[in-house]
């Protein structure tokens, strides 16, 4: 026997209309039957895994789980068809079915290196409630749009504000996605439809949100980054380096398309504005310790009593009152570490190892959107046994049910943290200057991995064992990439291969007493990387 | 016709227990009769009277004000019997009868000295709260007691906890008052019985609220101040000056109470950690600009745009987000400027002329708590015509109905501050290591102020004109006062009086536009002192 199933539905067409695009549905299926309704599926999965496969030697849990991963971001993002997101994709009621920051930030830029149309059309369904984030923006008394922390049709669902709008971050996280799907697929049509308007709205959020003081710095105050552990805080690092991003984006953008620009009322002096802006951004740091402050003061807080926490006192929010959270230093998830994921060319290898081991002490990991992050700086700074184990507790939140909440549907995003920290992690796939880069560093546990990313068009397979990583441009004539900063020249007739330098070691991290990841696998006899 | 009524309630005493009080109430009365009756009620006003009258020449308007708010304070705690003084009194609905920090920092100290009796009963009922406020401190993680923000039996009432909890400056405050208290009266039982305790259960709250950072200055963080426009910052002047004052105040009664502190567990170690966290605190400091933060971080806000918000926008909290009042330098009421009130020993008179001027000009006044702080230190730092402007204010809030909301009942802080301004401001009286200290200065509007205090149990009468100020003591065999740092003995024999010296006047201070306070009176064709 065979069931054929069709579903519409719209927020604007009528019932009927709906009705009869569902008899088309169905008439089509029908006439093409089910073996051919297989083969199209067939041929749709096995292209987007042309294209996105990741292959895993060496720790068959974490093989089955990136796929897991890649199949529930692909589902989530497929067909969005200028809706959002939400938080738990099409699995589960958490979150009320509500968009977050996570899309942006970590399942668009998977799915921009894997299926970039589904990228096209969830940023399309940003710019789409432009109307909504600039009603808001006038609100608070700000110009340009001010995106929403939770909503599903454009409108901030988000009623206490510290945790809620106070959140300004998400703007910035908006045109991060937006430059990194122009920079990987040169969409001009959507550059200019789409792009710049959202990069023009959120610059100017961003030059009214913040002022200069009378020496000129720039400092953007009151905000909350994303560590839920923080609020209300001056000179949030995270916020800061993703909004002079913006706005700095934002400029080059409409120096490209002036005309249109000038449509948007952007003129020469708001640019310099931006510009000026984001030159004299304040990024604050603390001297004598040598590492970032999350933001400003930061540091001089007290530390939390993690001796004197309890394992059945984690998560710490449902156990202690905000008021302590919020005015002692405790991390709920990457924050300045996101923020050396997301803008690793604004800090030095030093300030990076540095900031790493001071914010590893103090971050609990009570939120899932946190491993992959520390997963990628762990790889970066060379704790390879550290960040192979923060990939295991990324890769395995739902599977293995962590956090004993997955009733409720799957962490999206901690899944699309599994490629993270795969491929911005142990691939070192970053974007430079234009060119794809890769810094490869495998954990020994792992004896090759290899993925597939596609960049401008261009397939591009990376594979990668622990002494030597072999690049290959599966379409196209040529492409050039960056390994470890050589740049390689690769043309379709043959893959090129080049060893993978020593990996510098950090200081030794530590976590807050009872917070380190799992430790993930047999033991192997070797000393920790 | 005579008709004579009586009323009796009770939490704690059963219906017919009540009735019975009520019906010898009323048999008693009876018994009594009309002229009985209105002579007793004469006595004991005329009893009050002659220990808190204020006379003012020049200004029949202020004359008849400040009888109207010393009535009323007087009829808001002169029968509190072990019951919360409400910040309305007995006048109306407004805050739901809730009781707040305006008790113990404005209503008490116009009692402690015009009726003290009624402060030791405010004072007991707070002590009678200590199990709730123990309970909240456990709540929140901390030692000793935290005094609930907004309550009528001791319990939080308040639900919004970075306008609520936070502002755990209360706690000071209830302390300063018992400090003021015992320092007015030398009630020896109150001491032992209500001071000890209340000083060492908010102490031991500072203590454990507070932290040492690794160069050992004491911070308090995440607290909100008496500036409703601020919220969850860090190094509160106000709170940190108040605090320390606790502190020091609660190991000098353990010194003198040593048998009874150590029934409360309070042993040398613990005061030694009191009193080392009061010499450390932190008080931030803008060396750029001269003047005290108000909070951490505070002058490097962004100033709030004053020149762009019209007339019909005040109060912002009606008309602006909090999320924007929060971040940026604009003051709804008096913090810095009342913690040179409380705490004048801890700035120079140039620091107190400097922050003056720059918290004015940031001031809005959308709180009646306001006017008189700044009444007080705009006479200290000689602005003579601004701070009877800012008399003007406190006195006629309710008279006037400035903020259009008398018909809610009486705003008994505001009343209170007529006196504050006219006996603490015009009549510069402080407290000074155990003496009633004076350095009077009058405005040009005003010909004579004259007033009666009570201290230590005598009644001193203070003359003052333009030239010279005479004591007069009317109780007692003698009594040691300063008057400009001269001390003086005054005996029943004969008043004393000294010249007035003048008066040093610090840079002129601006209010936000739209926002200084109204001109009061005729103009005289002086210029402005």
């Amino acid at each position: 026997m065979e069931k054929i199933v069709a579903h519409g539905w719209s927020a604007v067409r009528s019932a009927p209309a709906v009705h009869d695009q569902v008899d088309a549905a169905l008439a089509a299926a029908t006439s093409t039957g089910w073996e051919g309704l297989v083969a199209d599926q067939r041929q749709y999965l096995d292209d987007f895994w042309s294209r996105s496969d990741v292959e895993v030697d060496g720790d068959a849990e974490i093989q089955q789980a990136v796929r897991f991963a890649l199949f529930h971001v692909l589902q989530a993002g497929a067909r969005g068809e200028a809706r959002a997101l939400p938080a738990k994709g099409l699995t589960g009621p958490g979150y009320d079915g509500h968009c977050f920051w996570d899309t942006e930030t970590f399942v668009l830029p998977v799915l921009t290196y894997t299926a970039p149309q589904a990228v096209e059309q969830a940023l399309r369904w940003r710019n789409s409630t432009l109307p909504a984030a600039q009603e808001r923006a006038r609100q608070l008394g700000l110009q340009g749009s001010a995106f929403p922390w939770r909503t599903i049709n454009g409108s901030e669902c988000s009623g206490y504000w510290p945790a809620g709008t106070a959140a300004f971050h998400i703007n910035a996280d908006i045109a991060d996605a937006v430059v990194r799907y122009i920079r990987a697929t040169c969409d001009e049509a959507f550059e200019k439809d789409v792009g710049l308007p959202l990069l023009v709205e959120t610059a100017r959020l961003w030059r009214s949100l913040g002022h200069h003081d009378h020496h000129g710095d720039f400092h953007i105050d009151g905000v909350t980054g994303p560590d839920e552990y923080s609020a209300i805080s001056d000179d949030n690092v995270y916020t800061n380096l993703m909004a002079q991003h913006n706005l700095r984006a934002a400029a080059t953008l409409v120096e490209r398309h002036p005309d249109l620009a000038a449509t948007l009322g952007v003129d020469d002096e708001e640019t310099a504005a931006w510009r000026d802006a984001a030159t004299r951004m304040t990024l604050p740091y603390n001297e004598e310790l040598g590492v970032h402050e999350q933001s400003a003061g930061f540091t001089g807080h007290q530390l939390w009593d993690f001796a004197h926490t309890q394992e059945d006192q984690y998560p710490l929010m449902l156990h202690f009152p905000y008021f302590d959270l919020y005015r002692k230093q405790v991390v709920k998830q990457a924050d300045l570490v996101l923020a050396m994921c997301l803008r690793g060319n604004a800090f030095t290898p030093e300030e990076k190892a540095r900031n790493f081991a001071y914010y590893e002490q103090l971050t609990v990991r009570d939120s899932s959107l946190s491993a992959c992050g520390q997963a990628v700086m762990a790889a970066e700074v060379g704790h390879m046994r550290l960040a192979y184990d923060y990939l295991g507790e990324a890769a395995m939140m739902d599977l293995s049910d962590l956090e004993g909440n997955t009733r409720n549907g799957l962490h999206i995003a901690s899944l699309a943290g599994t490629w993270f920290a795969l491929v911005i992690g142990f691939g070192g796939m970053r974007e430079v200057d234009g060119l794809v880069a890769f810094s490869p560093r495998l954990p020994e546990q792992m004896g090759r991995l290899a993925f597939t990313v596609q960049f401008r068009g261009h397939r591009l397979r990376v594979d990668i064992t622990r002494t030597t990583a072999t690049y290959t441009l599966l379409d196209g004539e040529s492409q050039d990439i960056l390994h470890c900063d050589e740049r390689l020249t690769l043309t379709s007739e043959r893959p090129e291969s080049r060893p993978i330098p020593p990996i510098p070691t950090g200081p030794a991290p530590e976590q807050p007493a009872g917070r380190s990841p799992a430790r993930r696998g047999r033991a192997t006899g070797h000393p920790e990387a």
